[in-house]
This record gives C-alpha cells, sequence and structure tokens, in this order.
C-alpha cells in the first residue's frame, strides 16, 4: 500500500533550494542502482564508480567521501585537517558558524575564529586579523582557513581570489577547506569547470553539496591533498556519516556529476535569480545592497510589506532589525513561479507605499 | 543521462540485511512524496503525519524524531537522555559498543559501562554489576540502561524480560533506551505488536530501524516519556542527523508503518534464516550454539570450510578466534537463495570432512 | 635535601599578577593545615570552614567548590550552566575566548557567541546582537552571559551596570556568570563589598580569583543560585580539577577571604598602578586610551621605546599592530618598583624622541 | 591574621595516601621558591631546571610537563598520543577506567577498551583480546596500551613484564603509556632504579605521581619518545592543566626527586603496609588474597568487624559484594599507627567471631 501523496506537487516557494524535491533523473538514477546486494559501508560499485566521476571533475589527485548532509561534511573534514588544538578561521557569516547549531564545536570541540565581512568573502587581509598567534599556547592554533562557495550571501569568489587566499594561508602553514554547498551554483555563475576554483587554485579539502541541487539527500567530502587530512574514513564513522546503503548516495552523484545534470541544474536555478532581480530591483520601497551572483537575493523591504507577501510565499527573513528577507530559486523554479512572484511583490511594495 | 547499472540485481549475500536494496513499495513511496516544494527541515506534511503513523503503533505519547541513521539514533537519544556527567550500562557485545567506532564516546563524551552476557541479553542482575557508585563523583553516574531488541547476536527479550528491565533500572532512578534497528524482526519473531515490548513495557526511549527493513536509509528516534530526555531536536542538530529535505525519510516510514510492509519484510527475514537454520542445523561439522531468533545464525565451522564459502558467498567471520560466522538474511532474500546457500555449505563442510 | 634557591628574590616585573608567588601570609595557612590525615577530595574540615568563609562574604545561598586554576573555574561552572545545545554570550576580549586555548569548545563543547565591545564590557544592548534565535534548532541557544569583572581590558563594571545585564538576561530566560579572576581588584577600585556586584545584582554563578591575588593556586566555583547549575560537583571531577588535598586550597582562600587579606592585596595592587599610571600619563610619547580601573594599564608607545624598555622590564606587547602594551601590578609590588619602572619609561621614551 | 589550625595533625588514617599532608621538606622548598616575579607558565628558573631532574632520572629524551592532578596527568598524555577515531587498552581496574567519574571519554572523547585481569596487570596475551580490529572503521582503533605501575590493585609489574608489553604492543604498531600515579613505590619495591621500568623498558609516555608521595599537589607527565606524542603542550592548556605559577609545582618535584626523598618516602610508606600486612595476615577471620606488592593491603574482613573497624579508623570499602577492603599507608604513617590499627583489627575480628 503506497503512502497517500499529501502535498501539491506543483506549489514552490522561494524560501531555500532545499525545499524542492529530488531531480527525475536522480530518483531514476536510485532505482537503477536497486535490487539484489551490494557490499555495504561503501565498498559497492556505484561508490568505486564514484571516485571515477569526481576525479574527471577534480583531477586525479581527489579522493571522494559520500556523507548525509552539509553539517556533516563540514565537520568530518575539518576534523581530518585539524589536531585537537587547533582552530578555523572563518566569516562571521559562515555557514558553520551561524547554522550549525554549533556542532563543529560540539561534536568535535572545533574552535572557529570568525572575521566581519563586507560580503561574506575573505581576504588575505581579513584572515590575517585571526591567523596570528602561532606557537602560543594560550590561542587556540589557527590551522584551517575555511570559506564557501557561493557563500552564505550569495557572493562568488573568482578562482584569482581563491587562489590568493590558498596562498597566503598555505604561506602561514595553513590549510585551506572550501564549503561548497552550492558549488555547482558557484560555476554556473563564473562560466568555467569545478576545478576552477577548487583543484586549480591549491584548496586542499572541499565538500560537494548534493541536496541543494537535486538529490534527495547527499554531500561528499572531496580531499584534493592527501597530506592534509588524517583519518577521514574513520571520522565519517564516528560522526555519523557512514552510510550502510552508499550505492544510494554514490548513484545519486552519478547521476549529477556524471553527466551536465549538475550543470543543467545549476544554471536553471540561477537564471530564474537573475529574472526576478531583474523585475523587482527597480521597485519603488525594495532595497538589494548585495550582489546577485548565485541563486539567492537579499532584499531590504518594508516590513509590511514583507508581512503581506509572508501570507503568499513561504520566504525568510535574514535580519529581524534590518528588514532583509532571502529568496532562493531550486532547479524546478519555473519562469511563471518567478513572474507570479515578481508581481506579488509588486503589489504588495505598492499597497503598502499608497 | 541516467548512470549505468552495475551490479547485478539478482544477485544476494547472507553477510548484513544491508546489503539489500530499497522495498519497492518503499522506492514508490518516495516518488509519492517528490515534486513541488515542501517545508525543508521536518516542517513538512509527510513528517507531521508520521508522527501519526507511530503514535498508531506505540500509543499517544509517542514522539518521533526521523535521523540517518542507527549510530546518529543511538547517538542523539542517549544525549538527550545523558547530564553531561552520567554513563550507560549495557551489553558488552552492544552495537554501541563494539560496532559505532567510538562515535557515543567521541561525539558525546558517553560514558559506556559494560557487562558480559551469556546471550547479548541484560538482565536485573546483570545491571547491578555496573549500576552503583550513585552519588560517588568519581564514578561515570549510570543514568541509562541500554538494551536492543533484537539483539546485536540475535536473540530477542520477551516482553516480560524488558518489563524487569525497565522496572529495574527505574527503581534504580535510572531510565531505559531500547536500540531497535531490528525491532521489526523481533515483533515478528514474538508475534506481538511493536508496542508490547516498548510502550507497554516501560522503555522510555528507543529508536526504530528502517534500514534494516528495506528503507533507503532512516531510522527514528522515538520518545515514550518525555520526562526522559531533553533537547532531542536541537540535539538531532547539532549530531548532524537532522534531514534537510525530511519528507523523503518521514514518507518511507510511512510506506513501512502505514501498512503491513514493516511485518511482511521482517516475517520474511526471519523464515528465510529459519529455512537455513533447519537446512544446516545438523550437518556434520557445523555448531550453532547461539539461539537462532531473529534474522541471523551464528555458526562454528571448520576453518576451511568457511574460507571455501566465503569465495562463493559473501558473509563476515564474527570472532577469528573461535571460528564463528554470521550469515543473516533481508526482507529480499529467496527460497532458492537460501537452498544453493544451504547446499554450498553442506558441500563445503562435506569436502572438508573427507 | 632543600632545592636550591635559583632566583632573586627581590625582582619584580610589571607583566602579569601570576609573576608574583604567594603572599606570605598564605604560606604561613598552609603550613596550619599541613600534618596528619585530612579526608581527600573536599570532605575534610578546612573545605568544610570555607563554605562559611565564602557566606560570610556573599550570602547564605553561596556554595563553593575550590579548583585548579582560571580555566577550570569558568568551564566547570559554563558547563553545569549549559545543557549540551547551549552557547554563551560574551565580549570578544573575554578571556574564556581569546586566552584559553579553546578549552571551553575543546573540553565542553560550549559554542561563545562574542560581541564587540568598546571597553571589553557588555550591555544589555550589546548582548542583544547575539541573544537571538531562541528555539531556532540551527542556531546553538544562547544561555548564558559571561562578564569579567575586572574585565580582560582593564575595566570594572558598577553594580548597576551588573544588574541591568542580569535582569535583561533573566528576562530573557538567560542566567548570567561572571568570571572573577581579578574580582578583589574590582572590589577594592569601586569601595564596595564583593557581595555589591555579586550576590546583590542577580549573578547566578561567578568564579573568585585567588592565584593572581597571592595564593599559590586556585579558584572558585561560587553557586548563588542553585536553580542555575546542574552538577558541579561531578564536572568538577570529570574536567579533572577535583584537589585530592583540597584542604591546601581551601585553607588559602580562608587566609585570603577570612581576613582582609584580599582587600589589602587588591588595594595595594592598583594603588601600584594608580601611582604608575600618575607617573607616565603625561610623558610625551605615549597614549593610554583606556580607564585604568584595576591593576592594568594599556599604554600605546613608540615600538623603539617598548622594544628598549622589554630589555630592562619584562612585560607584554598586547596588540602588535597598534604597539599596545599591557602593565600589571601585583600584591607585592612596590613603590620603589613603580619609581624605577616610570623612569625607566621615561628615559626611553626620552631617547626615541631625541 | 593566620587562618586556625582546625585538625588534629598527629591523626592518620589508613583510607589513602592522599590523606597525608605535605612532608616537610616539600613546603620548605615552596618556601624557597617564593619571592620576587617569575615568569608565569612555565618559563621560570625551577620549571626549566625541572628537565634536569627528570632527566637525571630518566635519560636525555625526558621531557616532562608538570599538571595538578593523576586525571589530568592521564588525559593530556592520552590525548597527546591518540588520534581523534583512536582508543586505549587497559584493565578492566584502571583507574582510569573506574575512578575519573569518565574524565577520558567525557573531556577528550577518548574509548576505553577493556580486559578482565586476574591481578590489575595486562600482558600481551590479555592486550591481544582488544587489540584488534585495525583498519576496521566500525571499531574504535586500538593505538595505545595503557598500564599502571603500582596497579589499582596493588600489584607491580616487573621490568621483564613491562618490557614484554612494549614490545608487543610496539609490534602491533600501539604505544604505551605508563599511569605512574605510585611509580615510586613500585620501585622501591623492585629495588630498582626508576628508569628500570620505564626508559629502559620502552614505555613512550608516562606520569610521574607527586601528590600520593608527599607533595602538596602535582603530577608530571613524561615524555620518552617525542614521536609517540604531538602537541602536549597545547593539550596541557586546553585541558586546563597549565598552573600559572608553575615555579611552585616544579620545585616540589625537585624536592622529591632532586634527592632521595622520593625513595625515602615511598619505602617508609610500603614497610609500614608491610608491618600491618604481617600483623594481620594470619589473624582468624581474615582473608587477604591479592599480593601485597605496594603501599596497600586488599582484605576480606566479616562486615560487622568492618562497620566496627570503620568506626575507629577511615578507610575504605573497595567491594561490597565481596566484602573486600582496603587499606593503605602513606609517607608518613608511623610504626605506631600501624601497631594501633593491627590490634584495633584484631580485636573486632576477635569480637565478631565470639
Amino acid at each position: 500500500m503506497t503512502p497517500q501523496r499529501r502535498h501539491d506537487p506543483e506549489s514552490r516557494a522561494f524560501a531555500s533550494d532545499n525545499y524542492a524535491g529530488v531531480h527525475p533523473e536522480v530518483l531514476e538514477a536510485i532505482a537503477v542502482a536497486n535490487g539484489g546486494h551490494q557490499v555495504s559501508y561503501g565498498e559497492d560499485v556505484y561508490t568505486e564508480h564514484l571516485q571515477t566521476v569526481f576525479r574527471d571533475h577534480f583531477g586525479p589527485d581527489a579522493e571522494t567521501f559520500p556523507v548525509f548532509n552539509g553539517t556533516g561534511a563540514n565537520v568530518v573534514a575539518l576534523q581530518a585537517m585539524l589536531d585537537r588544538w587547533e582552530a578555523v578561521v572563518c566569516a562571521e557569516t559562515a555557514h558553520i558558524h551561524v547554522d550549525e547549531g554549533g556542532a563543529p564545536e560540539k561534536m568535535a570541540g572545533i574552535k572557529l575564529l570568525t572575521v566581519p565581512t563586507p560580503d561574506g568573502k575573505l581576504t588575505p587581509e581579513l584572515i590575517d586579523r585571526q591567523a596570528y598567534g602561532f606557537g602560543d599556547e594560550h590561542r587556540a592554533q589557527p590551522a584551517v582557513v575555511s570559506i564557501a562557495q557561493s557563500t552564505e550571501v550569495g557572493t562568488c569568489y573568482t578562482p584569482d581570489e581563491i587562489r590568493a587566499i590558498c596562498d597566503h594561508a598555505h604561506g602561514l602553514g595553513m590549510k585551506v577547506f572550501l564549503d561548497g554547498a552550492r558549488l555547482a551554483n558557484a560555476a554556473a555563475t563564473l562560466g568555467v569547470p569545478l576545478r576552477a576554483f577548487t583543484t586549480d587554485t591549491g584548496v586542499d579539502v572541499f565538500s560537494f553539496g548534493g541536496t541543494k541541487n537535486g538529490l534527495l539527500l547527499g554531500e561528499a567530502v572531496v580531499v584534493l591533498d592527501q597530506d592534509a587530512v588524517r583519518g577521514v574514513r574513520y571520522l565519517r564513522k564516528t560522526s555519523m556519516q557512514l552510510a550502510s546503503k552508499m550505492r544510494f548516495l554514490s548513484v545519486q552523484f552519478d547521476a549529477l556529476l556524471g553527466s551536465d545534470l549538475w550543470l543543467r541544474s545549476a544554471t536553471r536555478s540561477n537564471a530564474m535569480t537573475q529574472r526576478l532581480f531583474e523585475a523587482v530591483k527597480d521597485l519603488p520601497g525594495i532595497r538589494i545592497d548585495r550582489p546577485v551572483q548565485a541563486n539567492q537575493i537579499f532584499a531590504i523591504l518594508p516590513p509590511e510589506a514583507t508581512a503581506a507577501l509572508q501570507k503568499r510565499f513561504r520566504f525568510y527573513t535574514w535580519n529581524e532589525q534590518s528588514g532583509e528577507v532571502r529568496w532562493m530559486t531550486s532547479f524546478d523554479t519555473t519562469e511563471a513561479d518567478v513572474d507570479a512572484f515578481a508581481s506579488a511583490i509588486a503589489e504588495e511594495l505598492h499597497a503598502v507605499a499608497s
């Protein structure tokens, strides 16, 4: 007896790309990998093949570890890169700092040394604000620089910007981790291959996000420099991120990265964001301060407009004080969705103004 | 472009029930929940409905939290039940002790106080071997008794046995957690409803295992007594067990527990184990000491027979010293699978004997 | 055979109050408590009496737990006040954040939510910059406000300022911890009893620092509101802060707080700082921006002057970028020490200027 | 105003060697190191000299880190020897397992793999009961063997026994830690230098206990093989074991180990235990099963005798079930103390028998 459908499969919100479901090609891939028995915990043929899939994108040194979610990917990778007494330099707005319930600290004792940034992006100069005190036992030793691509506030680093960060960090004896929960969106924005701002820039370890780009669930920890990590395999297990039926994680990534699905989906998502941006950016009463470089827009609206709009469409208020809200699109957002939402925004802004 | 099928969907092993894939009804349920947008992180309609599904089985007080895997379920539940200075009494063979890479200690600082048991099952008397030192700050304070149903060694508690444990633990001011990675198999064996040895016996919190009973992935932490826990929701997040697209976890459980699928699958799996047991138990050269009460058999074979057999069928050696091996069946094991395996066992035992 | 004296007992630096040794009255107290046997781990008569000593200062509800050092006091107290998923709001300059090697995060998984402050002091408004997101599982839940008296940068809160913080925190459902590593200095500065800015303002738990005020070693965790903590006694043990021969910690506090020694020592230390401040504040080439309210001065000097001076007297550079240095006095600093140091400062500033 | 003496300096118990106070020569050493300023956190001349003191005993490779207490020493050392996913093999009776409130697990996520032993001592065969599963991510990786000298139950390893353990562990790629809370007692028993069963046997890291041998407080982590550790200095700080006025820890060890005080005190303590053993071992109604090899006796008495005796002398019941009690002597136990206690034992046994 199949469970009953309980939702409207045509309704779409602008709250988060993880409100979306599974891309049909991904669901089909899961079915392909189903049936029969496969060795559990990653010794299956799909996970074996996955290494090739990632190496095609990220070069022959890439080693890939599928995990369940983004917090898991971040905490596994950072543990593997850090000794017990070390710390991570990251932006004040970093997801690991503001949106993971304290998982890095609570699960792994990882101290985060945060830096305010104008746009969510670190620079060598900003890193230096926390990268000091080497050798001083009173200071958690800065050992990893963590950046996100795209960032939590929707901005993208250029390859050169990441290369400068890696060079600077390595010069300090530090390593670089890149949180790639929305890596595909960044590549689509920049119009470069995925390796252009990972492998080619000196990033040591990164996570590749699948969930926000159409997987049922799944992220991957990708190690580019084996000297930058210890014990990833063990840490994935102790961090409760080792899937027993791993074939079903791996085959989803195969669907995503073994074809151009990752790029199609990210391009669509980004394009829908740009369409929305174009439609609303000049409306009276709206202010958009942050660059719109991936699949999210941060807009400041009159609170009454936000309140009225949230009755019609689901999205999040980002900053209660400033009235800033966040709008996101996903791989399945349609032009009609965007146009309807843009009209609603215009209506509510108009209603407030009059 | 759908990924290529890379495995034989008709091959089945006897190594673990997590070698199996996804039950077709479960895969169909995932498709039903797909499409459109749903609020992430558990505020979707499928997760809302899930509460009802579990309450139908476990009573009106049950509160259910889907998580990714069994280690995650155990670590989330135990954290919620324990203060920082407290400890867990469990069998020396408990999965949390021997098979989770130290996750309870490493992720949550949980000390396990273990007791040798004849059959993987605790009793009030065995609990008392570790349940002492209350009030002594030099001793991690025993606060939770953790049992598994069925146990790691394939035995089942009767409802009365669990009731006796709960009464005893509660009398000591302790709580009871039940690791239900194979709860369905136990119910099938005992021929009683799931609540007969959970809700009805005084268990405070338990996990319900889906992965080993035909889900793609998914376990659930189920709280029966709210006074036994604090902060489950927060701890699921910090423990990296909060799925963003939770609808796809929840709908799988709906498929499993909203129909009789859980029982059909567990019954089938158990029956195949019994069929295998009957076929091999009297073979010369085999010794089966442990009761066969769920979907696993522990057999002691001559090492040469094991070696020869493992070239033909995948299964695990449980104890290198004694030569004990473990055979498991799953929801998709067929009579033909069992018969072929039993024949192979007979052949290899015969070959060794001659 | 007594070890050889290897240092000059007349040399004194301006680097830290923990460069000083043991006050003679404290050393005498240790000798008084010596000889014979006393029950270990705090069941001795000196620790019993210590409760009275602290209650005389802090009221009848105070419960006191001696520990080894300041980091230990902070980590024990905060663990007792926090659930596993909760967080602490503190100043960006807080000792727990910048000077404990990450102990709160690494030992106890405590997330610190920091706020920039002009003078090391929190206010209700500054607390609000981090005290939000209650009920949101993605955010480590703000549960404790941590302040220091005196602060890491040598400023003191007035009782009214602390009361405002406590009222605000309690109104938010949060608790207040006060890091009192230099509590005695603050009382000497403010000219009020110790309880005026602890018990009388609503602080829930505080630490009382002995080491920096003439003890051989020793800090105390003092609980004013039993409802604000759980398991202090157990947490002191698991946090490796339970002294076996506790009588020797307790009797030192008896010497300090059972007489006016705490006040004499703090007053002397503060007075020497003021003497130094008066002597140097108007020297050309020096800039002192921070209020001088306890036993430390933060001065900005030309780097060459600092370098020359550090060859003659030991003290720390606080901020490499700005050239700010820190000078501290202690209970044993003499007027002659100060005058010699002030002359040296004047000389080196003069040398640089010419 | 010196605090009042509140105890009888002539009363001595048989409960623990940490009921005793400070040896007069140690107290004198503290006074010698007092006065003037010394750099804090270990950069003082006494801590510098301490390296020489320990090297005279343990060879030129020994590096010594004073800490506050035994739990601290153990947890700092084990962290430095273990990666995050690794585990420790130790006796079921090990102090780190039964008497530290779970500090290794709770503070450092260290999993202990315990082995039952007949006499508190591990052997290569016993180690093998837990030293398996290398490379299996489901098992916390056995990486350190931890032994104690003397053991928690009063037995001593011979140098050959320790050498066999070290050879075996190293052959498995594991390291050896020795908990030396009562190292001096073992040396006195064995009549060999301290290095005979540490440096000379291949032990990688050990702790040296001062508190139980007449210090006010203080233990030392001693690293014999630098390749066996990482980051001790940082871990001491994050583990809240870094004393600011470290000169007062170091000078106590100088008094203990820079002369023959360590041996005099341990010899005296052991001799008093032997005197007690001789006086009571043949009394009717007493049973002493464990070898008496250091400064403790485990005796089984009728419960009524124990109860009556505990009204007259303080000591601990070791095992409620069996009625086993523990008697300990310390550096200050006198022959008269022993004789009085032996008489009391005889009286109470006689009273019970009649």
